[in-house]
Formats: structure tokens, C-alpha cells, sequence
């Protein structure tokens, strides 16, 4: 069997940067074609990055985009390393024939953007595969942005068939019997796949499927990397035809992965272009029919180690709060040390993606602030190394009150709002980028003050269940114990009854439900979608449903105005859950 | 020819209010049956209101909605209405067999929701159309939320074939052909078309298009009404087969449009089911094919007066504010009275939208406020019967300032928070819902900070230029002069050149292009959405235009922030303009 020698580029991308990108992308060809590699993929609109949004519709992004292709051909071509086949993801415009196969009643968006693969050797680009299933739901918009594709690519490499697919393509059916179809060895998935927990077994397992089902060993390259609402964990991974991992990259790094495969020789037919297979065009290019020789020992087979479920959560937050800040020309972050387990989780959070030098603490003691919370924050500072500053609010508060004489919940507001406008005075004064630290729980009921905790350019945790802060945190001790590290989170910040300290004696429990039953009825409610009476059924006290139901339902106006923060789970609040802040439905029981 | 008195119920329907909007549909029938019509048409998903995102998903919230037709059918029957045939817009959910025409390619989103049409007489449903074009561009999300439907119905009415669109159907090309092949007399179409500037002369002219094709009157019904940042506009209209408008409602304001309308007789075609045209399947229902008399004299037109453009913009601001606070369950609102322009605006808005008596300016003079700014105010005041309250930021200032030591930008930006917490704190206090007085021109780059006066529920201006906040203004006194009322914005606050003033002699040129300028930049960067070279290729300076832009594009973290507000350009910063926060594209010249 011909051997092909292949090489994932599993690379951290930033939207709009075509030329940084590209760079990325010739410095893991030059690393591929050192290691002997005759094949390199990069993800899903590796070029651009991704998503790129309404910049789709753009003709100067779709310009440059086409020109950063030609670009890196040549480039590759003057730097010696014309004979490796790269395909890279990238924007690009219909071709008029696809345009004439728009499906009836799909409009086709400004200037005809695609999201496209192309595939480079020799400097050029020999062929072009644009994404056929274009994702429009949950976080993805891709039928606004993108018309989908007609043509199936079949691209002849070293004697082995190529098929190309792009990300939604294999979740729906297509790519995987058109490579069947067309007898390819090997079918390269470019990927802009997003985290969300527990996504990484079911992608394995679709991986799995496609190849036995194409008959054909099966690369699956992923982005790695944080943009806006988005993390994407990387975790490319090769399987053969049976379905059988061979090579695994690591989890939210980059990485070049390279793996040896030894696959079928293409069949006799012919290179035929224009051949039509179920409704779709199939097109064949011979880059090289000369089989590789499978004489040497094929390389060792590397499957990276993976982050357990907690891990990965924590790892997701990591990585996304880092390329938020970087991405977006800060280097340092600043948030309100509470003492209490949500600050102190973020604290934890930040240190690790930025280090401790650029990671500010705002403690902000009112009258009801607890000695213990004092201690813990400062506890917390000793234990990471992370900056502590002290501004009591006291002299602020009682200014405002001369003035204004609030009581009540307004009173406990305006504590939280003075400890905002400090901060953000900070952040305006020293450049820090500011964190709010609320969780998903929180966010869900609208348990926080709008303009108050709730400012910051980015939340880390906010889409963390209450319940799983505290099991991070824990994760994150344990972790630390078993590099033989100490636990950055002290004990007492996890054991303690959680309370926003907004008047004497307040808990969180005066407020909220248990927290446990609280997160089980927003599981089902928010993130499985049901109504209140599936809720109910599912053996919840209809009471405690109808008070969480509601709180969910009027807290929109806050979430709507909530900084951006990292997907982490099934349905985000943001893309995934899109609501009418304007609504007068309520479920009934 | 035979005779049909139709009845266009253009009314204001609430998201989420089935009870309600049934209620409003009742109410319009009863009236429409006292007036003798025979054929009621609603506007697009008014029984549930319009949009209802994925609200649409909610297996209880269609349930609900289907259970409201039934029972709008019941109560019209025990009502005495049953002769009444209503065409009214909901959510269902799709038939089986359009489940299995759905194009190719196309996802079906949980519980295969529709957006629907059902026809309804002597207390039952008798044929339902599901729309076929699904907007997925600009505000529009369709695909996501429905199923596309697949069948045209043509309903005979007293001897006259009446064929059913759903908005979008007839900005694609298809029912009007449908109703030509099938020699409807009348199209009849159900809309949730939200208002953008200069929009009703292009529905109109379309009409009229759309007609002349189908050969055939066409019946245009819309919603009219406020739904978070969209503002339906009604301006119902009738048109004749050759065109010409023979009965028009008013703009902005619920109506009952009641048009005789001499309609060609159905041909002898015979009822049949299933009949293909086009790919689409025909369903042929016959209600009654006795003909109306047409001796009597017809009922007078009625083509109701309309708006110029300045009017139409500031009729939609009202009427988007009021909605949003009615339908929220505020009747109250609070907004920072500066003395400027865009506040006093905001100020004129409100009192037409809500009374003098509900709405409350809260003035905050620090040390740079000038006299003229607090003369403003309080002539402001004076002039509308608006509350006006004064809290000087002073001791707040020296209480932070004492703390902190704040300078430059960051001093600045902090006396626009300490206004911001005091309104906060009296929205808290007394329940009124916060308005946030910022134009576009801000919004766009950015003149505006976070938390400061960019903190409220609601920004009534948020989609208005700076340079048409001026129109406005002259346009609301002009109107005030002609209707013998006292213009309520006084004459200084639009003369005078604007300011921030959060820095002595502090104007808005110091840090801005001027607005003529900057203005026309920004409505073919962010409106237009052309490149940067095209915007100079207009006519303008390159160095001002790279100016206007990196602003802008910097500015979109603020944005995602921002307030909700009414959709009143081509192009609003929100759903119309979904950029990535994230990105390092820069337009280069």
C-alpha cells in the first residue's frame, strides 16, 4: 500500500489577522516538510480565522483572503517546499456554477462568500473544495454568511485519492459516502469545531463512523484557540478505515501532528472532472500518481493524553479569557476580590492564563463585608501571587446616600455599583482588562446588579453552573496537589455558604434555591429546553420550578448587556439561546 | 363582479401574549363584522407576536399557540362571528409531508416550528398555509426557527379564489405567479415587516408589482407596534390588479382597514387538492361560492394621511419607547438631562410616547457644566411638564477622587459613572425604566463610556445619526409650530455646539471628525458596507476615513453592550451588523 506521510496543523488563528494567520500556517508547513510530511491540512478558514461574521459579506476581507492564498503558494514554492500538498482553509467568492446550484429559496448573501478549502502544491492552487452543509443553528449563522458548495474534490496524491470536507459537512450525511463513491483512501476534515463539554467523545465517535462508512482512513483537523463566545479545543485526530485511532493531538495547545498512514492505491479510473454523483459534481486532480514506498518503519503513533471533564472545563476557561485579553491587545487583567468562590475560581483562571504579575485584585470591604472574606481574598493573593489592592467603599456610599437616601435593594445596588466604577476607573488608569466573575446560576436568575458586578470587558464563568464553580475549584486544588503544587483556592472559599455581602448576615440561600435543585431545574429548563411542565415531570417541585422558571424568564434585559465569556457548555447564553427580551409568555403549570 | 368587504386588523400584538392577542383579534372582528366585511386578515404570527426567536423551539409555547387558533375559532362561532372567514398568522408546527419536501440541505429545527397562516370559519380551521420564504439576512434569523412551507391555498370566498402569502413570500418571486396560475382574485398577504427609513414607498411600490404579476388585488395587513429594537410601522395597504392603491392605513397606530374591493368571479375550475405547480403543491378550499352583490355603492376609500421621512423616524422612536416600556410593565422612565441635544431629544420622545407626568430628568452638574446647560435643562423642562431633579456629582467626585486619583481620560469617564449610579440608584428606587441618550454617531465610535451614559434599558436614538438627532429636533418643533403648540426643545439646545463637557471648554470636535463629515463616512462604512478604499473612492479624505473606521472597529465591545433601541436605518448596530468583537482586520488604504 502506498504510504502518505501527513501532517495536521493544529493552529491558534485570530479572526481578521490574514497575515499573522498565514504565518502560522508556512511556519507548521516548514515543521511538516522537515519531519518528511507530503500532506498538511489546516482547519476551517484557518486563513481568516473564524467565525468571522458579517466580515464575510466584506469585498476588501474576501479580497485579501483570495490574495493571502496566492500568497502562501508562492511563498511555500520560493522557500523550496512546493512539493508538499497543503490544504488550507480560507474565504472565498462562488464560482458561477455553484451560484446557478444555490438550493431554491436559499438567498445568497452579499458578494457570494464561501467557506472554502483550497489545496496548494507547486505554488498554486490546483483545486478549491467550498463547504457543503452550512450550520444554522445554535451558536452558527453560516446560511446568513456563506453559500454552500456543490462540488466534490478528489484530489490524487502520491497515488492515494484525497476527498475534502469542512466541519458541518461530516455531522450531516454526504462527504462520507461521496469518498466512499469515489474509492478515496483518505478523507481530510478541516474543522472550526467549538468546546463544549463532553463534545470530544461524540466527535471521536462521528470520526469513527464517517471513515468506516467512507471505507477510508479519516483526518479531522480543529482550530485551537478563544474568540469571543467560542473556544475551540484543537483535539484533531486521525482514524483509519476500521474506525481505529491513530494519532491524537493535544487539547487546547497547538500542535503539528504527524502520522503515517498506509492506504489504497486510487483505482484505474480515470481523472474526470464534471462527474456527477448524487446531484453533486464530483472534480479530480492528479497532484502525483507515484505511490511513496511503505519500506520504512511508519512513525510512532502519538495520542496525546487528555484532560478529564472538570479539566477540560477549566482548560476551555483558561484558554479563552488568555486569547480574549491577547487577542484584544491587553496583557493584564483587573476584578473585584470578593473573597467568595466565583472571584476567586476567576482568580485562579486568570493567574494560570496570564500569570500572577497581571492579575489584579480590587478588594472593596463595605460595612458588610465579613472578616473571613477579607482573609480569604488575601489568602487567595499569598497563595497565587497575584496583586491585592484594598479601597474600602465606605466614603463613596456615603456620599451617594447624602445625596440620595436609597434603601433596600437600591441601597444594596448601589454597593456594587461603586465597587464597579472603581474598577473601572483602574482599568481606565492602568490599562487592565476587567473580569466579571458572575456564574451561570447567577446570570440565569439575574442574581447580580446590572453596572455593579455585572461590568467587565469578559466572564470567565459565565457559563458555570454555582455548582460546578465549586467543583472546579476543587479540580483545580486537586490538580495542583498531583504536580505536587500548592492549591491556589483555600479551603475556606470552597466551604464557606456563598453570599454577595450586600447587607448584614445575607446568603445567597435568602434569595435562591438550594443550589443543587436550583442547577438541576436550569439544566433542563435552559440548556435541554424543556417547559415548565416537562420540568416538573421529571420529578421537581412545581413550585420551585414556576420561582426558577420566572427568574429566568425576567433576568433577559440583564444577560442581553452581560459581558461576552466562553461557551463551555451545551447552550450558552448568547448565540446558543436566543430570546425576546419583550416577552410576555410564561410557562404554566 | 362579485363583491368582497375585507378587513385588515392592523393591531399591536405582544410577544409571548396569546390571551391578549387573541383578545386584540376578537375585538377587530367583532368590528369588522358590524361593518359588514366578510373576510378579515391579520398581520404575520400575531397571535403569538412577532419575532418570537426560539421561543419558537418551546414545544409548550406551540402547543399554546395552536390551542389559541382553536379557540379563536370556538369563541368567533359562539360570538355570532361564524360567517366571518379570518386569515390570522401564527406558530405550528409542520405537516408531515412538508417535512419531506424540506430543500435539501436545510436543518429542521426542534419541533419543526412554521410560520403560519390559518384560515378560519363557522368555528373551524379550513386550511392553513406555512410561508415559504424564510428572511434569513438583516434582523432575520428564519431559518433557524422554521420549516419552510411547501403548499399553496387558494380559498374561494363568496365565489372569489383568494390565494395567502406570509411577508417574505413576496419580496422572492413565487405566490404572485402562484395566484396568477391559479386566477386568485385577491392575494392576501400577512406581514411583521418592521419599519426602516423609506421602507413603505418600496412595500408599496412591490405591492403594486406584485399585483400587476399575480393579476390580481393584492392586501397587504402588517403589524404595527414596538418589539425590542424592531418597530412595526402598519401603513396596511390595498392595491388593485392593475396597481393602483385603493385603501391605505394609518402609520404607527392600530387600525381596522375597510376596503370593498369588485373582484373577478372564480373560474370553474373545481375545487382539487394536491394540484402541482411549480414544485409547490396546490390546495384548493371552498368556503362559500355564492357572490356578494356589488349594487350597493362601494364604501368611500380611505388612504389615510402620511409622515415625511423626519416625521415617520421620530414617529417610530415613540412608538418603539412606549412598547418597550408598556409591554416590559414599566410606565415610567428616568434618563440623565444634561442640556445637550441628544438628551432633550430623548426628553421630546418620551413625553409623546408616555406624558410629561411619567417621565423624570435627573440633572448633574459637576464643576464643567456650564450655566447654559442647566438653563437648558430646566427650559427643557419647563417647555415639556417633565420632573426635573438636580444631584450635583461633586461629593461623589472627591469621595472617589480621594481614593483613587484618577486623571485624564479616566477622570473623565468617571464623572459619567457617578451620573450613571445615581440614576441607577433612582431606577432602583422609585421603578423608573432608564433611558440611555446616545445617537449613532456615538455608538459607532465609540464617544460614549461604558457604564456612564451609556448605562440604561432603553436607548430611543441609539439608530440616529448625530446630524439627524439635529433634523429631528427642528423637524418636532416644526411640527409643534404647525399644530399652534410650543415647540418643546428650546432653540439654544440646537444651536449651541455640542458637548461632552466632562473637561473645561470640552467639545465634541476636539475628539471627532465634524458630524456632516463624519456622519457620511459612517453611512457607507457601517450602513453601505463598503471597504475603506471605496468609501474614498467617494470622494472623501483617506486619513478621515481611516479615522472614522479603526474607531469604529474598536469600538464594537461597547456596542455588544449597549442598550437595546429602535431599529429606525437600513442598517442598525445589531442584528442587522453581527461583527466579531475579536478580530484584527483593519481596512487598509
Amino acid at each position: 500500500m502506498p504510504r502518505l506521510r501527513l501532517a495536521l496543523a493544529q493552529v491558534n488563528a485570530t479572526v481578521g489577522n490574514l497575515p499573522g494567520n498565514a504565518e502560522l500556517v508556512l511556519k507548521r508547513c516548514r515543521e511538516a516538510h522537515t519531519a518528511g510530511a507530503h500532506l498538511v491540512v489546516t482547519p476551517e478558514m484557518v486563513l481568516t480565522g473564524y467565525p468571522i461574521e458579517d466580515l464575510a459579506y466584506r469585498a476588501t476581507f474576501i479580497e485579501a483572503s483570495r490574495a493571502a492564498v496566492a500568497d502562501l503558494a508562492e511563498r511555500l514554492e520560493s522557500e523550496g517546499l512546493g512539493d508538499l500538498v497543503v490544504v488550507v482553509g480560507h474565504l472565498d467568492t462562488a464560482k458561477s456554477d455553484t451560484l446557478d446550484n444555490v438550493p431554491d429559496r436559499l438567498g445568497v448573501p452579499a458578494n457570494a462568500p464561501t467557506n472554502s478549502a483550497s489545496v496548494i502544491t507547486g505554488g498554486k492552487i490546483v483545486a478549491r473544495y467550498d463547504k457543503h452543509h452550512l450550520p444554522n443553528y445554535g451558536v452558527f449563522d453560516e446560511f446568513r454568511h456563506f453559500v454552500p458548495g456543490d462540488e466534490t474534490q478528489i484530489v490524487q496524491v502520491h497515488g492515494v485519492d484525497v476527498a475534502i470536507a469542512i466541519c458541518e459537512d461530516i455531522w450531516q450525511d454526504g462527504p462520507s459516502a461521496a469518498a466512499n463513491a469515489a474509492e478515496a483512501g483518505l478523507l481530510v476534515v478541516l474543522n472550526g469545531s467549538p468546546y463544549e463539554a463532553a463534545k470530544d467523545d461524540e466527535r471521536h465517535d462521528l470520526c469513527a463512523r464517517r471513515a468506516r462508512e467512507g471505507g477510508c482512513a479519516l483526518a479531522y483537523v480543529n482550530l485551537v484557540g478563544g474568540q469571543d463566545e467560542l473556544v475551540f479545543d484543537g483535539d484533531s485526530l486521525v482514524v483509519d478505515s476500521q474506525g481505529e485511532t491513530v494519532g491524537r493531538a493535544a487539547q487546547f495547545e497547538e500542535e503539528l501532528l504527524v502520522v503515517d498512514l498506509d492506504l489504497p492505491a486510487a483505482t484505474a479510473r480515470m481523472p474526470e472532472a464534471d462527474e456527477r454523483f448524487e446531484g453533486l459534481r464530483v472534480q479530480r486532480t492528479v497532484v502525483s500518481s507515484e505511490p511513496v514506498s511503505d519500506d520504512a518503519e511508519p512513525l510512532p503513533a502519538r495520542i496525546a493524553e487528555r484532560w478529564d471533564d472538570l479539566g477540560e472545563r477549566y482548560q476551555a476557561t483558561v484558554l479563552g479569557l488568555r486569547d480574549y485579553v491577547r487577542k484584544n491587545g491587553f496583557s493584564s487583567v483587573l476584578f473585584g476580590a470578593s473573597g467568595g468562590i466565583d472571584s476567586t475560581l476567576v482568580a485562579a483562571i486568570a493567574v494560570d492564563a496570564l500569570g500572577p504579575e497581571n492579575v489584579h485584585g480590587i478588594s472593596n470591604p463595605s460595612e458588610w463585608s465579613t472578616e473571613h472574606s477579607r482573609g480569604d481574598a488575601a489568602e487567595l493573593a499569598r497563595r497565587t501571587g497575584m496583586h491585592l489592592d484594598t479601597v474600602p467603599i465606605a466614603p463613596m456610599f456615603d456620599a451617594y446616600q447624602d445625596a440620595l437616601n436609597l434603601d433596600g435593594l437600591a441601597e444594596e445596588n448601589l454597593q456594587a455599583r461603586i465597587r464597579a466604577v472603581i474598577w473601572m476607573g483602574l482599568s481606565n488608569q492602568d490599562g487592565h482588562l476587567v473580569l466579571a466573575c458572575g456564574n451561570k446560576s447567577e446570570l440565569a436568575t439575574g442574581y447580580s446588579t446590572i453596572y455593579g458586578d455585572a461590568v467587565g470587558a469578559y466572564a470567565p464563568i459565565k457559563d458555570v453552573y454555582k455548582t460546578l464553580v465549586w467543583e472546579m475549584s476543587r479540580w483545580r486544588n486537586a490538580w495542583a496537589e498531583s504536580q505536587g503544587e500548592q492549591p491556589p483556592i483555600p479551603e475556606n472559599t470552597i466551604s464557606k455558604p456563598p453570599s454577595a455581602e450586600l447587607r448584614p448576615g445575607q446568603v445567597d440561600s435568602d434569595s435562591l434555591p438550594p443550589y443543587d435543585q436550583l442547577d438541576a431545574v436550569l439544566d433542563l429548563y435552559v440548556e435541554q429546553g424543556l417547559g415548565s411542565t416537562e420540568v416538573v415531570a421529571r420529578g421537581f417541585d412545581a413550585e420551585l420550578v414556576e420561582r426558577v422558571v420566572t427568574l429566568v424568564d425576567r433576568a433577559e434585559y440583564k444577560r442581553r448587556q452581560y459581558p461576552p465569556g466562553p461557551k463551555v457548555s451545551a447552550r450558552n447564553f448568547g448565540r446558543d439561546r436566543r430570546l425576546p427580551i419583550t416577552t410576555q409568555w410564561r410557562e404554566s403549570l
